[in-house]
């Protein structure tokens, strides 16, 4: 039988040989962190390799993703589908060994991380997903969801601000079941971090409401394994395991020092590793014992199979319960739900309200129906208008809520959010200020690279906000969401658009949907059957001319209203004028060319685009010889209805652009 | 003589009174943070209100920037420029008083706050700055820089992740002339904070090594002098003041009650909360008893005045050093700078280096003549390469230095170079990946919005950054950066338009402006004299061909070298090939229409921008008639050259869409 320090060489060993083989990585936090991981992976982690999407499995999250040799090498060595070829292949092109653990990528990969602190808010989410989905389906005498989360976080993820808004909330919240390894190194990529991180951890996660285990020898497995038992034994509140480690451990020349942290130690060190850590073994070979010594295959299918039973008795018990479970986990929406018929609904409605008005209706429409639908606002519940007639706050004494008060915390309730998504049972939203996307933009990125289901409702949408003034009216943000990489963006002109854009955000698995919200009144819109069918398509004629066009206004939200406007103005004046409404520019460009074609020919060049945004982003629709009536500056304090004069977004100025651009 | 309960008030009705006309903002916060800030302005804050702009005040940050009446109560009773006139205008278009303090637009306001927690890392900022200069100017005898920071701040700012941040490096700092106050009311706009917020902030604080001053009784002005007196005499560490308040106090019906916090109290309550304030006095209107209690001018005035006594006596002692002060005072560059010849010089040296590196040429060049640069980087001095030659690392027992170890720490360390930028004496730079600038994106937001110069250097700009993957590898970065007004942003394409970007980045001092370099060696690209002159103009012609081009291939950066490759061979081919390079967009498009005109002649339509970044952007340059050679999807992890391919970005592929294009 191998000793741990054994068992934990073999990480240390893989993961400086496939660094060094890459010439690129680091090698530093899998090698410091490998006896921890070992004593958690093999004592403590319930999972199944040959299941990684067991439903009941604990979650494992390496919040330091840059160590991720450390995670490939777990996963390798207890079982999953990742073989050495694919550790002998890491950071290449379509390996399933990225630089960073990449959700999709590699049998066993929890979420996305590299981007430091969101790992951690990602354990967060889960750890609220585990509990609240737990809360809402075991019943007496049936536990069916009952899985711990585990995080692993270097000195990076704790210096940013990111781990404070989540372990602030994580604390509050009384997240009893989430345990966090803290790898005290004292290292970071400038150096000795006693040069810029003085915190006290262990009081900062105490004034947090989190148990702390402090000052253990991470090095040493009887002392982590003693913190993980108090950490398990202390159910009502997170705990966090202060770690003090040395990077880069067993590298003799280069441990302890930041030289390790992030490249390939070099041949002549990796050899000297090779004799300091007594493995004698030749690159990428772990000795068949030592395999056997990791192997969580038949534990793991032991355990999966306790459950199925346990889950079986449930259904038996629970029929409907059961079955919902099972509808819940896979994403599936429920067959009858309504949101498509509330499109026409809005459409006979006829109401000109602002579009977070209209959100919050179908809110309050689709909310019953969708018990997975997991909201919340960073502190602007009453603005952003999420917390609809069904919502329940969600608390450490009342978990079994579908509403999150996130706080003034817009970073951290994105990645929550994914860590949530991930987990799996819900469909989160969540809300802000769209200028206040900027703060959590970089989660929504991870939503869009994770391919995960989320749904952002980000009102306040333009200088619409009116006295707030420049530093709360967005004005590169919506530029900034529609240059992302598989993010859907909707800005609705009216009530009617709303509802389709909820639809469309509803039915969206494969990535996230921000919907970009007016705090303004918007004017209803008319439409016929075949226009509302087309609402979907993310661009449609709005109103038309006879014949071919001499011009086509193009306009999305709060300046649709504006563009029929002075389209009508113009038809008096004899102009054929046709209104494309385009909510959602990636929906659109995502039709077929006929269609696109028939919205905007190609034959038809004069065109304006019309949005109280950034105008650049336009350029796209217009070209070169088209006219865009946007914003080219910050916005200013003042009432909405001064502000849009001010900024030319008047029907007389847009006339004025389009009998110019008409000569 | 009026007592502070009278002071206090004034501040509260003077508040009440401009929302309520308004009929828009936040009463809640002046009329509860009121008495706090009449003992602070009253016995404490070194000012003149006569000159706003003397050197050594003190600086006071409202970072709760929606209690602005608070702000401007206190400008207007204590003497500054500021008139009843523009409290009856509170939020109206081109008002002096905004929705949210803007520096520029109120004498007084010393920076723009109101997204919430920069203010306090803008006043991190102010008393770093004020620390070094001291450092770096005083002598013995002679202290001519000596001021205080305070700052006030609510739940909102301490929710937020960069309180956390900017805190810690406080803490790290040990910034003793940095005292924070507190409104520990309990409410935030979600209503009461203790669901989603259960902090012990001062265990938090003292966990950053802050001295803090707990349980004082925000309406009790003995206990409010007390504390500061506590915290004037613990200069060792900044302080923080927690006290207890009751928002919007003096209201009967609303006080400590979301209520209050962000929309007009209503006339009624208006009305009851003069009686209940003892206050019977018109609204606006302020008895002269009363204005005579705050009147500062005549001890600012004295202030002042014994200041420029120290000054000169200094002068005399210190001449150069005076005039080196008055300099970095004023903002001026020095006269004989060589930042201009560098561009010459690097086009002589003919180095295809990474820009990155190029970057850190110029700064071993220029840093020796610009003490005022103040650098840093969020952790990543190795691989952005700001750590020059001649940098010294600014600590608690150093503060005489030139750079700032921020930590991993994006988003506070671009504020706290607004707060050290606003402060004066020093032209901030800081750096991270070009990824992670969306998580300090508001903060360069900020600074465009101020018109302040600060200078990003943004490295690992594009999937040539390599195996570290897609969460490291820029995409949509770009086009926010671009889409930000008043920001300029460059993407040079050698080390000779490097040289060319910081030449202009530390002449542009009415913004900031983002350097965007590689991680991977470019080629060095030959140019003429005029070629070289027109770097400046933020896009020029590299390569031309005889006669009209009938293509004109538009790249920046690394991809300036593949343009130029892809003309070169479609030379051979017999094609009329154009290339040009398009290092800053934004200064481009400030150039003359002829100017613009002749390096992108109207009449070629036929135009293909290449650059490894979405590619959304690039129609603004090459319209519905031209190609893009772009990024469409996140990147992936493998090494940069086989990125490259594997996008498309190959001379081939390029020569194959020019002559698809072509026809």
């Amino acid at each position: 039988m191998p000793s741990r320090f054994e068992l934990a060489n073999a990480i240390r060993a893989l993961s400086m040989d496939a660094v060094q083989k890459a010439k690129s990585g680091h090698p530093g936090a899998p090698m410091g962190m490998a006896d921890i991981a070992e004593v958690l992976w093999n004592d403590h982690l319930s999972h199944n390799p040959a299941n990684p999407h067991w439903a009941n499995r604990d979650r494992f999250v390496l919040s330091n993703g840059h160590g991720s040799m450390l995670l490939y090498s777990l996963l390798h060595l207890s079982g999953y589908a990742l073989g050495l070829e694919d550790l002998q292949n890491f950071r290449q092109l379509h390996s399933r060994t990225p630089g960073h653990p990449e959700l999709g990528y590699t049998a066993g990969v929890e979420t996305t991380t590299g981007p430091l602190g969101q790992g951690l808010a990602n354990a967060v989410g889960m750890a609220i997903a585990e509990r609240t989905l737990a809360a809402q389906f075991n019943r007496p005498g049936h536990t069916v969801i009952d899985h711990r989360t585990w995080c692993f976080l270097g000195d990076g993820c704790l210096m940013e601000g990111i781990s404070h808004e989540v372990a602030s909330l994580a604390g509050t919240q009384g997240l009893g079941k989430l345990v966090a390894f803290y790898d005290d190194n004292g290292i970071s990529i400038d150096g000795e971090v006693k040069g810029w991180f003085t915190d006290d951890t262990a009081k900062r996660f105490e004034a947090y409401g989190w148990h702390v285990v402090p000052n253990v020898d991470g090095h040493k497995p009887e002392e982590i394994q003693a913190a993980i038992e108090l950490a398990k034994n202390h159910d009502d509140k997170p705990s966090l395991i202060i770690c003090k480690t040395i990077i880069g451990f067993g590298a003799p020349n280069k441990q302890g020092k930041e030289e390790c942290h992030g490249a390939a130690l070099g041949d002549d060190e990796v050899a000297a590793a090779r004799v300091q850590l007594d493995w004698p073994h030749a690159p990428f070979h772990v000795p068949e014992a030592i395999y056997q010594g990791w192997d969580a295959t038949a534990r793991g299918a032991e355990r999966e199979q306790e459950w199925e039973a346990r889950l079986a008795r449930y259904a038996e018990a629970f029929p409907a319960e059961a079955a919902e479970l099972q509808r819940r986990l896979k994403g599936e929406l429920p067959s009858d739900l309504t949101s498509e018929k509330l499109i026409e609904q809005a459409q006979e409605k006829a109401e000109s309200i602002a579009s977070r008005k209209a959100s919050l209706a179908c809110l309050n429409e689709l909310g019953p129906q969708l018990p997975e639908l997991l909201g919340g606002s960073a502190d602007l519940a009453p603005s952003n208008l999420t917390f609809w007639n069904g919502a329940q706050a969600i608390a450490k004494d009342a978990p079994g809520g579908n509403y999150l008060h996130y706080g003034v915390r817009e970073f951290g309730m994105g990645a929550i959010m994914n860590g949530i998504g991930v987990h799996g049972g819900f469909v989160p939203y969540g809300a802000t200020f769209l200028t206040f996307m900027e703060y959590m933009h970089n989660a929504v990125r991870m939503a869009a690279i994770m391919n995960q289901q989320a749904i952002y409702v980000f009102t306040h949408d333009s200088i619409g906000l009116g006295e707030d003034g420049p530093t709360h009216q967005p004005i590169e943000q919506l530029g900034a969401l529609r240059s992302t990489p598989n993010l859907a963006t909707w800005r609705p002109a009216d009530a009617v658009e709303t509802a389709a854009a909820w639809d469309a955000a509803l039915k969206r698995h494969s990535g996230p949907t921000a919907l970009v919200l007016s705090r303004q009144n918007l004017p209803h819109q008319q439409r016929d059957k075949a226009q509302l069918a087309n609402i979907e398509r993310g661009g449609y004629v709005l109103r038309d001319c006879d014949g071919t066009p001499e011009l086509i206004l193009i306009a999305t939200g709060s300046e649709v209203g504006l563009a029929m406007d002075a389209a009508a103005e113009l038809a008096t004046k004899g102009r054929a004028v046709r209104v494309v409404s385009l909510p959602s520019t990636s929906t659109f460009d995502e039709q077929d060319a006929d269609y696109r074609e028939s919205v905007l020919p190609r034959s038809v060049t004069k065109r304006i685009a019309i949005e109280a945004s950034h105008y650049a982003y336009w350029y796209k629709y217009v070209g070169l010889d088209g006219d865009i009536l946007g914003m080219h500056t910050f916005g200013e304090s003042a009432p909405a209805g001064d502000l849009f004069p001010h900024f030319g977004f008047t029907v007389e100025n847009l006339v004025d652009k389009a009998e110019t651009l008409l000569g």
